[in-house]
C-alpha cells in the first residue's frame, strides 16, 4: 500500500519495516493458531498487564524488524529495547488483541516515532485490511470533523467498568451516538479522518502510552486535540506502568467539554 | 469470493445477484459522494424510518438485480416489490448506514430468502471487504461459541437510548465484555462464527425484520438461538412498521438469560 504523501516527506524506514512485519506476523498467527491459543495469557508484560500469545508473536516480529533497522523499541511486553539510537518506536503491536484473538477483525498495529524523546510521526495500520493512516507532527492528509460540542457528537468509548460507570454514563447520555469498537488506535484514526468526532477512555485509566501515542500526532496534525481526562501530560516515557484516560477529539473545545463531563459532569449541566 | 459449500447446496442465484449488486453500488456510492451527501435523508421509507441517500442508491441496485432474477423484494425504503414469485428476498441494503455514510467501514448487505413465507437461507456480506457468511436452514459451516451464561460473555449491543437505559445497563453490567459496532447483521455473523457470544437490542424495539431475518437462519443453523426480548414471534411479514428487540445468542440458554435481564433483571439476581 502506498502512503499518500502530499508534502514530499518520507516516512521513517524503521517505522514502515515494523508495520510490514506486524501485518505479516498477524496474518501468520491467525492462520496457524486457534482463538483459544491466541488469547491465552503468556506472561505479564513490562506494562503490568497480561499479554496474550498473539501480542507476543507480533511484538517479536516488530522488535526484530525495528532493531535490524537500527532503532529502539518501547513496547508493552518486552518494554524498552534500547539499541542506543536517538530514535525509538513506541509500539502497540496488536491494539485490540481481544478482538483479534476472538476473530473480530478490528485490530491495529500502531506506532509513534520518538526522536530524542519528542514524538515526530505516527502510523496506524488496520491489520485485517492493511489500510494505513500516517502523519508527521507538521503534516497530515486528514482533517477532523471540526465538531466543538458533545451534544450530537459521534463518540467512541472504551467499554464501561464499575470504577467509571458514572462518568461513562454521563458521556454516553450526552453524546449523539456511542460506539465501542474495542480498538483505541482505530478509533483515533477515525477521529483524524472525521468519521467520528471523538474517542474517550471515560476515566477508567486504562490507556497505556502506546494506546494514545500515535493519536497525539495523527489527530493533532489533523486539527484535533489529544489530552488526558485528569490533566496528566502525555509524552514519551519509558515507565510503562503509567496510565491515562485519553481524550482524542476533533477540536480542543470538544476535548475540553469531554474532560469536564468525565471529571465531574459540570459541562453537561452548562453546555447541553 | 467463493462461498464455502461443504454440503453441495447451492445458494439462491437471485440472492447472490442481489449481493453482488449491493457490493458494486456501495463501492460506487463511496467513490462518487461525500459523507454529507450519503447521510442526507432522502425520504421516509416504507418501514417508517428516515432513509439515507446511501440506502437509496444500494437498494435501487438490489431491486433491479433481484427482480431481473425473477424474485420479490421486501426492503426498507420501497417496501414490498411483488413480481408474483413464491420467493422473496428480505433485504437490508446497507445495515449500518450511519457507519457507512460517515466513513466507518462497518456495514453489510444482508438478506434472507423466504419461500412461501418461510425463511430458507440467508447471506450477510461485509461491504468493505466482500467477506460473506451464508447458511441454509439445515446447513451452516459456522458454529457458535456454545456459551450459556451472560457472566463472562462477549455481548454486542445496540447503543443505549433513554427509553431502555436501565435494561441496557443491566446487560452491560452483567456481561464480561460489551461492544457497540452499530451494525446488527455483522454482529449476528460474529455470533454465528463464535467470535462473540451474543448480540442484543436491549429492549429499545429498534430492530426491523431485515435487521434480524438473516440471523434467524445464520445463527439458528450454527447452533444458536434468535428470539425477541418481549416474546414476539420473528417471521416473514410484509408489515414493515413492526419492530422487535432481537436477541441473537450462541445458545438457547444464553438467549433466555438475556431476555430475562432485559425484561426485568430477574435473571441477573438468580444466575450471576
Amino acid at each position: 500500500m502506498i502512503i499518500s504523501n502530499p508534502v514530499g516527506v518520507e516516512a521513517n524506514k524503521a517505522l514502515l519495516a515494523a508495520a510490514d512485519a506486524a501485518v505479516l506476523a498477524h496474518r501468520d498467527a491467525l492462520a496457524k493458531h486457534s482463538p483459544a491459543e491466541l488469547s491465552a495469557i503468556r506472561m505479564e508484560g513490562a506494562d503490568g498487564t497480561p499479554t496474550m500469545f498473539i501480542d507476543v508473536l507480533v511484538e517479536d516480529a516488530i522488535i526484530a524488524a525495528a532493531t535490524a533497522a537500527g532503532v529502539n523499541v518501547l513496547s508493552e511486553e518486552r518494554g524498552w529495547v534500547d539499541v542506543g539510537s536517538a530514535v525509538t518506536l513506541v509500539v502497540d503491536p496488536v491494539d485490540g488483541s481481544a478482538n483479534a484473538a476472538a476473530g473480530i477483525p478490528l485490530a491495529c498495529f500502531s506506532a509513534a516515532v520518538a526522536i530524542d524523546g519528542e514524538f515526530t510521526e505516527a502510523l496506524t495500520v488496520w491489520l485485517h485490511t492493511d489500510e494505513r493512516w500516517w502523519a508527521t507532527r507538521e503534516h497530515s492528509e486528514f482533517r477532523t470533523s471540526g465538531r466543538t460540542t458533545v451534544a450530537g457528537a459521534a463518540v467512541s468509548m472504551l467499554r464501561p467498568h464499575p470504577r467509571n460507570w458514572e462518568a461513562w454514563s454521563r458521556v454516553a447520555e450526552t453524546a449523539g451516538r456511542i460506539r465501542i469498537l474495542s480498538c483505541s488506535t482505530l478509533d483515533a484514526a477515525f477521529v483524524a479522518t472525521g468519521a467520528i468526532d471523538a474517542f474517550v477512555d471515560a476515566g477508567s485509566d486504562t490507556h497505556r502510552l502506546m494506546d494514545i501515542a500515535a493519536a497525539t500526532i495523527l489527530v493533532g496534525a489533523s486539527g484535533g486535540a489529544v489530552l488526558d481526562a485528569f490533566d496528566r501530560p502525555i509524552g514519551f516515557d519509558t515507565d510503562l506502568t503509567r496510565r491515562w484516560s485519553g481524550i482524542v477529539a476533533a477540536t480542543a473545545e470538544l476535548a475540553a467539554e469531554l474532560r469536564a463531563l468525565i471529571q465531574d459532569g459540570a459541562a453537561s449541566r452548562t453546555t447541553t
